[in-house]
């Protein structure tokens, strides 16, 4: 755990959780591409993340209650899920998405995303519902209906078609 | 100004600007606490940021196009001032605002604020028309109305003194 606050800021308290260059990567993967396990984590990340680095921000995002380790039996991977206070990261994410996006030269692949869920608020409830769900085994409260991730990859999809 | 960015990705974009211990904190002043002068940013900071560290982050914040810097005269302080890129940071700061005080020990008299902005996006958008004008000097849709920071302040007292 952390020594004391350095103030009792609502915003100070967040950036001294979330405020470096890797933390909120790491989550973006976790959230968005739905990577569960280290080597998936490392392997698969576009900005090139250390390993070293990687195993450094998990194991304090674990210690800051974002983040649970599963214990692996002997041989095999430990998975990683989110905590509610990891999933409710994701409004952060979408409004940092929103922000670089619109100030910052980003692909236009790889910002369809930022820009539909900027678009969608309900789609980042849904989103965070279906992360409940796959994270913290909570059961959505329509699991009939098409699921966020679902939706959001249709929407992506739409999108590259029709422009 | 910086080297290529590690990816396309407008969340990334975000945090290679904001993601460190500082930049949002300078923001946060320079936004809630009407800060625009070195000294008052550097004497009235909650979080006893060092001088060389602010220096350090106006510096970047200005490099990076977030903050103007008033070329001073003789004798005089230099000034700064918001850009529209700065002044979109705020929805950032709520989104931040918001985790800190669901997932962290805070000082209620330092949350009340957080708390009213994550209940009332209306009031999110004043305050940023409200420092368009003050950095910007771009005319308010309605001057004649009470002004963001006045209606937060008056939510704020308030809820002080309903508590």
């Amino acid at each position: 755990m952390r020594s004391e606050p350095r103030s009792g800021c609502a915003i100070n308290a967040a950036v001294e959780v979330l405020g470096d260059s890797w933390s909120l990567i790491v989550l973006r993967d976790i959230v968005f591409g739905d990577r569960r396990y280290f080597r998936e984590l490392f392997s698969l990340n576009d900005e090139s993340i250390a390993s070293n680095m990687l195993a450094s921000r998990l194991r304090r995002l674990t210690d800051d209650g974002l983040l649970t380790r599963e214990d692996a039996a002997r041989g095999q991977r430990a998975r990683y899920s989110l905590t509610e206070a990891g999933i409710q990261t994701v409004p952060v994410m979408v409004a940092l998405g929103t922000w670089g996006m619109n100030h910052r030269r980003t692909s236009p692949e790889l910002t369809v995303r930022a820009r539909i869920l900027a678009e969608h608020p309900e789609l980042v409830s849904a989103l965070m519902d279906e992360l409940r769900e796959t994270h913290l085994g909570v059961s959505l409260p329509d699991p009939e209906g098409p699921r966020a991730s679902e939706r959001l990859q249709a929407a992506f999809e739409a999108e590259l078609g029709g422009s």
